[in-house]
């Protein structure tokens, strides 16, 4: 392989001008000319992780997710590798199944190895690691007021996914969600849902259960016995309607109320809430408040490249959300 | 952040000897460890990248996927980082998109980066771009003789899928595969099928559409149009029992047949292949040939720590698959 040395020989200038040129230190136009030139006729390729010893900059972005099991952070961790690549960065991947000394371990290995950024859904306790040499983009989460954070507009989908089910004639509402117990935009959905029902005089009741329990929907059988219970607990009331926080997490209630005796959409009506369809989730296809994932996925991407070029960012936390038709709905009452 | 001079002062002895004991060079028992007790004593965490320019060992691993929108590549992702995580690895994750240039990109930064070696699924000519000097492990294809690859035994499951249809009385069956320009193990599936078909003088027939067509199956509704019209085809005639190449074509073969009148089960049995109910994945479950993706993920990993110790390894096709029941077969005949 071409080494540095080869390059050197070939343009007639020193070893330290060439590393100059690679990165981006001053050097005479006419040298720079017969490097780069030399670069490109030898096929000379930079290891861009030994040059981040030097530059600081490494090309790699370590992006932090809970797991993978959970189709819409699959299309998430897919949509950010898309805008990653496009910039000529690649991606380290930490899948952390919530751990927070794993995230720790990967925020350490990013500030160790000179990694760029980090691009991160985590509900743990991580701010302690974050320092400010490293720049972090949130998604969903607010960490610490330096560290800027990306979301969709969680409350306007909470207050969507109400209306609609007004729209559509239900009349007892219920908004089962899964939370973690830190705080995250995530529960905005249930504020803007509370909104709108305070706002327009709905009955409504709300349902939650924590993040690892509600976790294991997406792997195991067990935790259907707890939505079970809690649908239990409601549907044989009269509610109508159910917000769900996922898709997934409908498409799970759908399954068991139809095995409670309920026909969905006609004695209950269920909204979810990612806009999966687009991988032709769920059948019928659940009602849903769709996120822009790709939009999402180009913001925190956007985001990172302003914190490394040293631009001021703003947290954005209205991404527009809109909502999307499904079986699990009624038409609309005109 | 300490830095390998502190090391070496508090130690008493020369970076260099700090250095050869990180790298595992040789060095006096006595200085190593007053090295170590420096090293824990002061919380030195060695920077692998740089420690890669040294040692040609980074403990990064480059993991080469199609796509994550099929939630088997994501499955697979999610066990391979566990299974490296267990080792110290770091995954630098490549979605190609089924680009070759890409892939190709991708085995250069891992070269130029000297990253530890790479998982990869890939259905494009890449061999020229592999070196002797790159640990590749392939899954489900076969490169080159001299580059080892795993998959597991797709010409039982084949077998398994026809069997299954037919212990459950159907007469008249249809294999119904995606399939890459390239060959791959994949293809065993239809070729175990046809064999059962062929030793048991079953009826049979094949659809096959190709990759490029069938990927979008995941992310559109307009390959929808062709899985109908293979359908219309074949479901008209008598065919009772289909075989599908994935779970997730099952699940949309089952939606398109019920549109078109069919019951499923009792006029139209369907098998999958993947074995997704992990991910509680359609509704009801489709039946399926189970692959142990753990096992696969695990396998790929020892196989590549093996090449990396300089072992000699050998490629495996038979990690074992199995029919799981589902919904959309017939209770068996007695």
């Amino acid at each position: 392989m071409t080494t540095i040395k080869d390059v050197a020989k070939d343009a007639g200038v020193s070893v330290g001008t060439v590393s100059n040129v690679i990165n981006g230190a001053r050097v005479g136009k006419e040298k720079k000319i017969l490097v780069e030139q030399s670069i490109q006729k030898l096929g000379y390729e930079v290891n861009t992780l030994a040059r981040g010893l030097k530059t600081q900059k490494t090309d790699y972005v370590v992006v932090i997710l809970p797991e993978l099991e959970n189709p819409f952070f699959s299309l998430i961790l897919s949509n950010i590798e898309k805008a990653l690549s496009e910039r000529g960065k690649q991606i380290v991947i930490c899948i952390s199944g919530g751990d927070a000394e794993k995230e720790a371990k990967f925020i350490n290995l990013a500030k160790r190895n000179k990694i760029d950024g980090i691009i991160g859904i985590t509900y743990s306790k991580i701010d302690k690691y974050l320092t400010d040499s490293m720049a972090f983009v949130s998604i969903d989460r607010h960490l610490r007021t330096d560290i800027p954070y990306v979301s969709n507009d969680n409350l306007a989908g909470g207050r969507l996914a109400a209306e609609n089910l007004c729209l559509r004639g239900a009349k007892n509402l219920l908004c089962f969600q899964t939370i973690s117990s830190l705080d995250s935009e995530v529960r905005n959905r249930r504020r803007g849902f509370e909104q709108y029902c305070i706002d327009h005089g709905v009955r409504y009741n709300c349902a939650e259960f924590s993040e690892t329990q509600g976790s294991s929907i997406y792997t195991s059988f067990g935790s259907r016995n707890l939505i079970r219970n809690v649908l239990n607990a409601y549907v044989n009331t009269d509610v109508d309607g159910i917000f769900a926080s996922s898709d997934h997490l409908a498409v799970v209630i759908c399954e068991e109320a139809r095995k409670m005796g309920k026909h969905i959409p006609e004695d209950l009506q269920v909204i979810g809430f990612d806009g999966l369809r687009l991988l032709n989730y769920g059948s019928p296809l659940v009602s849903s408040i769709e996120q822009p994932v790709e939009l999402l996925a180009r913001t925190c991407v956007d985001m990172l490249m302003k914190i490394l070029n040293h631009e001021e960012v703003h947290s954005i936390t209205n991404l527009p959300v809109r909502f999307v038709e499904g079986g699990t709905t009624k038409k609309m009452e005109r």
